[in-house]
């Protein structure tokens, strides 16, 4: 059978990424308490096409994940990603995947348990044999709003918000320890399951801790630094709140070389 | 060339609807204060079809729209309905189309003017010759938890929430007494432009008015039978509450006939 | 503490349904093969509230979950409605779950694996004691457009359609023999992995068997009442489209009482 | 009342992106037809915040949206973000709108009228007073796989796909201009309305013209700049293919300085 991908391209021009998108694969990831999540994650794969090629054969992409899928995790991920260099002899290549990731939490007084999902990600390049390593992890929290707990005789508006991290990363971290600096650093947490003594205690613990998506960022920010030090590189932190009174979204980026 | 949707069905069996979705065009809506609010329709359009016919005609659904596109609103929705109905010669048919609808707000207390947005839209069916026209519209407010601030010693989770309304009319409703008769129930309502003094007002007046989802659609079913009494049929209320301190929504819906 | 949802309501109206939505939990679900199957379950669970209680306690659901968290199949899905409903003292209750699941498929002529993501869930109902239970599944197929092929001198449009089959079960079905009947209906089942071979194999086979959505929902159908007999009630077929050629899906609906 | 925003902040870290997003108005776009398109628009709004200062006043981004709100098209975005820029004093400040944007188009045979929907915005940056200036198109097309026409006896899978373009333009360009290029360069235009003369004619026409996802964004980048020349910057294609025997897209990616 012809090779149409084989063919000489009609414009000879190089195309930064050609891959497939949207596919989902049953993944497990190791957990710091050593155990793995089960989940389910979303990849993306892509390779860099030179000008004098006409097409990438989009199959292989599929071979490799079937290769590797009993055992993707944050560390094999990297071995994927030089597969999928290897296979299509490309100078440069990337594999993202996002995935619900859940960790038990105990609610702050009746310490009854529950799980929450966060949203978790892995997003790798490579080029000319350099993997660059970015740790994605959106967390849920509350923001209470500190202008208006201040200019209130009584109450403060407050809302979930989400805050997202992406984390060049030279070493191994865990999201576990990612997500921790998150939820210390905004109005409160957010629990699947609270008894009434445990909403008591999260809406005052929110009111006594006033933060504009201004605040979180920066704190977390400083945080992630002074935790992780020479382990990782890049920081962007984004918080989006949800604001109750509005019906559109606050957001503050901060997004700063090491 | 062959009309094989005119064709005899392999399988004699009629088919409750088929049709087209997802298609969006501009629309204009007639306002309560006499102007035409212009905005972008999403339709849905369909047919009953008899078992013993292949196929429909797909392309006479947008051949429809485009015969009453300079004038499609909740009125002229009807002959749409009546057009879809006689085009295919179908003994049940129905059009569905929302759309984002505008009105403008003034803030409590300093009265700035903004403009904020609602989800509105029509669904209409025809059997037989007679009409059942649903109204629908989706208000986002804010709703401040009973039991939070009753065991809390100060403040209270609060957070946007959003009510949709889906009303049997036998009679004109606007969609700005649906939305008002909304607001008024809720913990408070919701505005894109908020200066202080007016974020002091809203907070406190959430703080005065807490209210359960479950709370939000006894009082909205209520105030509706009320308001509209014989104009009215079936009610629909559901209320879901974006909730600040979990990362689940809850909900509450009435359904009641009249 | 004060009580709050244990309230008289002010209003007097019963609330057909209370719950949570939109959460999310690891689950493992029997497959054929005698394998569970890891996935991640979007939940939502209601009962009906009486006249004369102003609330629901929220956090008893995610209770539920947690205490049936390590088994959550399609049979034990019941036990967790009979503990909503025992627990709330309802009449009525709900428990709803919706997840990706995965099934290994050999290419058609290559004979090579990979997994294929489908959309399941299971939807109950209590009521007086009297469980119904309804399964879900979404399977993608290729359909191609049989006036396309009829009408032009080579070539068809064909597409990515969605078939979701809602069925009341009386009995037990497996997940895999429904979506056996639905990908023998279509022009061409889905793969995500197809060497040339492969390719060559599906672009004939849906050149050979051009449907209309209408000829996919009576077809999956018949065959369902077919196999199934007495085992089902209610069937449910939807079809939707994604045209090529438009930039809207066509759709079709069979909704029958056995 | 006190100023909370004004306050010293905590960390002493500038905020690269603070603002609202998800805010919707109703705009007019001026068409090439020099008549206007009413639609509705979703905005992102930000400034860089200092790090000496605490917060950023929200409530001015809706409010310069509503000075600005009669008149919003893409000349006096620039506008809106100027205005931006001196309200907040703030040394870099972006705006972001997106919104359906109709166009007539008439069938290939038949001529008959009806419009399509395409995804378009402005994405407007400034620092240091210098303005950046990106367009951003969406355009459905159909797509046809040469190497599954060439490798089988008859038919060839084909389906819908996206083409989204961002060019940084440095003089006044239509929209319109834009999707032309884009739709003469997939397999096939995509249409509303087709009568079967019209069907007969755009099936042959995608069989005549297969085409890639890596053909597509080099034909459409070619094209660009053969056209705008000295009049463009950057511009970057991305063609995304729902592949029809597939559950995932094929996409590429072309994003290339001028």
């Amino acid at each position: 059978m012809k090779d149409v991908q084989k063919e000489q391209s009609i414009y000879p021009l190089s195309i930064e990424v050609v891959g497939i998108k949207d596919i989902s694969y049953p993944v497990k990831i190791l957990r710091k308490d050593n155990n793995f999540q089960s989940t389910v994650a979303q990849f993306s794969i892509g390779v860099e096409l030179p000008s004098n090629v006409r097409g990438t054969h989009m199959s292989r992409f599929i071979e490799i994940i079937e290769r590797h899928k009993h055992n993707i995790n944050g560390e094999t991920v990297k071995d994927i990603l030089k597969d999928v260099r290897k296979t299509f002899d490309a100078n440069k290549a990337f594999i993202k995947l996002v995935f619900p990731y859940f960790i038990e939490k105990r609610s702050p007084v009746s310490r009854n348990s529950s799980i929450l999902e966060y949203k978790c990600g892995y997003h790798l390049t490579i080029k000319n044999n350099h993997i660059v390593t970015n740790l994605i992890v959106t967390v849920p929290v509350t923001t209470l709003c500190p202008c208006s707990k201040e200019i209130s005789e009584y109450g403060a508006h407050n809302q979930r918000a989400y805050v997202t991290i992406e984390l060049v990363v030279k070493d191994f971290i865990w999201f576990e320890d990612i997500i921790d600096i998150v939820e210390q650093s905004a109005s409160a947490p957010i629990y699947p399951l609270l008894k009434r003594e445990d909403e008591k205690y999260v809406t005052e613990q929110a009111y006594n801790n006033p933060k504009f998506v201004e605040d979180v960022v920066r704190e977390v920010y400083t945080k992630l630094r002074q935790k992780f030090k020479e382990k990782v590189g890049r920081i962007k932190v984004i918080a989006e709140s949800e604001e109750s009174i509005h019906n559109h979204r606050a957001f503050a980026v901060i997004d700063k070389e090491g």
